[in-house]
């Protein structure tokens, strides 16, 4: 009988993409078990290259679009079309429509930008006929809270005057209502998921603004405006649905998105590689899965909060699969992720090298230590086997 | 069932001692693995430290005494009662009598160094009723081809004029004949084994003088002269012995002490794994075991020839036991390895850093790794239930 490998890794930070990452484990493992069935579930943050990765995982298509960019003018985006059996599912990155790469460096003023693009996205997808779609947060140039986006839905934001608001998180201090009589009643019948950073706050001396609004180029008095504008934006979505998305976890992703999301698509927000591993139909998955082989850049102390090789250990380890990792650095602490469903580990690392060394040839060193790795669990079932004749 | 491991690893050059690499992966191997019962046969080469090495793996002894130094003074030296079963067994490392760390530095002319003590120490363990003698060769500071020795034990090598010729490879130019008629007797009754590199040669392009010579403090000329002596002593062999020790593999070992120990003690010389292995009853153990782990500082396309993890997994595939490597520095053409027996390998880096540091943390390092390994065929093990279940 031959041997079903499920190949569930992250990408390695600054070095090799997660697609990267799970070919050269797949080729390692094809080396090591020629015959050994082969599955992949790249594990992605929500941000830039979400949407390729799961197109890629299920057989999916990408589906190109133009939409408002976050300083105003058209950009080239896109959204994707899920493969795979069960709900007609899209998949929207927010990096896709008003991602901080999406921002020239000298237009970089979150009191301005806008996340209107993500909103004509989700109308694509409806248009399209999507019953479940997903919205990955990360990466954003924007700190609107998803102004930008409600106004795309149908929803408007009101000064004292009953004017519209402008573009821009800088605005929003001055909002005084929402009117959502002319969201798309669509969104109502259709099931809106986020994948977020489950720490990111909306507002508050951990909130979006003053830990996001520095990177995304906000002086400091832009950076009080941007906060003083989360909390008008809060009570008034408060008052328009009922909803406290305050203190909501995830409701500072992506520059406020979150709330928005929250508030006029009625996403339920989840931790990022939680609602991947359900996207990625990643029980069914294991269901046909011998083994689990995950991977990140590091493995240590900090894995079982949040970080994939745990997250997919976990799932495994309940439907009783064992799960391997392999990383760049085995740091410390990294013992305590046994704790979390991962059976062993290995480093990449072949030999003394230097960090330079080894980003440059990390594709390769993965690939071997796939191969390794497979092997070593080759011989582990020889033992077995030993033990049973 | 309890797994039994057998762990057979080589020293790490400049680094670990045998004693310590095995002590290591033991300490791994019990975290990952509790229950699993240890063996070990910690490989040595015939050099510094193989007499403490083999009778700490057979809970033999430790013999002191004291020998004509290679410098002529007397040292305080040693040699071993090996443990177990079987024929009473001493263990002479020629590096106690004759090495080059007892040559000082001012000192090291091997024109003028002597093996005396090695017979020496040989006569000791005839005294102590010896039925079998294991000779590791390695680390000598000679160059005297067994000369000095073979006085110890008791025959004569005389010039033209009939007279003794003085200690040092350098008179052996001026040997006529050998006198081996005052020979220690007892020497025909027992078994002689010797450990060499089998690819040291006694005489010309590659013999000892030229390739040893110079390490030893011999100058140019000198080698010359003893690259003659060799020529002189060979021939001299030939007429007192019959036995043509010029081409065989392994009498240019240790100075020549190859030579001598075939003419003279009636050794028969081993590849150094090879005898190791059978002194140790090498397949005695592996007839416990279930897995070995054998260890080096560098795994490459060297391997195959004549190092230890390929020795050991050579003889481990031969029985259908698997053999697992571990290795600081996985190299270029390791690969091969599996050619020959090694079911798979693992570096012990655990993330990018300087060959100075991988060093410092040896221990440590292969100790993890170690774990990590014995974890990682666990996970195997169960991957064979899973397939059973």
């Amino acid at each position: 009988m031959s041997l079903t490998v499920l190949i569930a890794p992250s990408g390695f930070k600054e070095s090799l993409s997660v697609k990267d990452v799970a070919e050269a484990i797949a080729r390692g493992v094809r080396r090591a078990a020629p015959h050994a069935v082969i599955l992949t579930a790249p594990m992605v943050d929500g941000g830039e290259g979400t949407t390729e990765a799961l197109i890629a995982a299920t057989g999916g298509r990408i589906v190109p679009a133009t939409v408002t960019g976050p300083v105003g003018n058209a950009v080239p985006s896109f959204w994707g079309i899920m493969g795979g059996d069960g709900p007609r599912t899209a998949v929207i990155e927010m990096a896709a429509a008003a991602g901080l790469s999406l921002v020239p460096r000298d237009r970089r003023d979150p009191t301005l930008t806008t996340s209107r693009g993500v909103g004509e996205l989700i109308l694509q997808a409806l248009d399209h006929g999507a019953e479940r779609i997903l919205i990955g947060c990360g990466d954003s140039g924007i700190n609107d809270g998803g102004a930008g986006m409600a106004r795309a839905l149908g929803a408007r934001l009101l000064d004292e005057q009953g004017d519209d608001l402008p573009e821009g998180g800088g605005a929003l201090e001055r909002l005084a209502r929402i009117d959502m009589t002319g969201l798309d009643p669509r969104l109502a019948g259709v099931q809106i998921d986020a994948a977020v950073n489950w720490h990111n706050m909306l507002l508050g001396p951990r909130g979006v603004a003053r830990v996001f609004g520095p990177q995304k180029g906000a002086t400091p008095d832009q950076v009080e405006c941007l906060d003083r504008g989360m909390i008008r934006y809060a009570e008034a979505i408060l008052a328009a649905t009922g909803k406290d998305v305050g203190p909501m976890p995830g409701a500072g992703a992506s520059g406020g998105l979150g709330a928005g999301l929250i508030a006029f698509a009625g996403a339920d927000l989840h931790p990022r590689f939680q609602i991947m591993l359900d996207y990625l139909d990643f029980d069914h998955l294991l269901g046909r899965a011998d083994l689990v082989i995950t991977a990140e850049g590091a493995l240590d102390g900090q894995s079982p909060f949040g970080k994939v090789p745990c997250e997919v250990a976990r799932r495994a380890a309940a439907l009783g699969i064992p799960t391997v990792a392999l990383a760049g650095t085995i740091g410390k602490g990294a013992r305590q992720t046994y704790e979390h469903g991962i059976g062993a580990y290995a480093s990449i690392m072949r030999r003394p090298c230097s960090l330079q060394k080894a980003i440059g040839g990390g594709a390769k060193l993965l690939r071997n230590a796939a191969e390794n790795t497979m092997r070593m669990l080759l011989v582990g079932q020889r033992l077995a086997d030993r033990h049973r004749a």
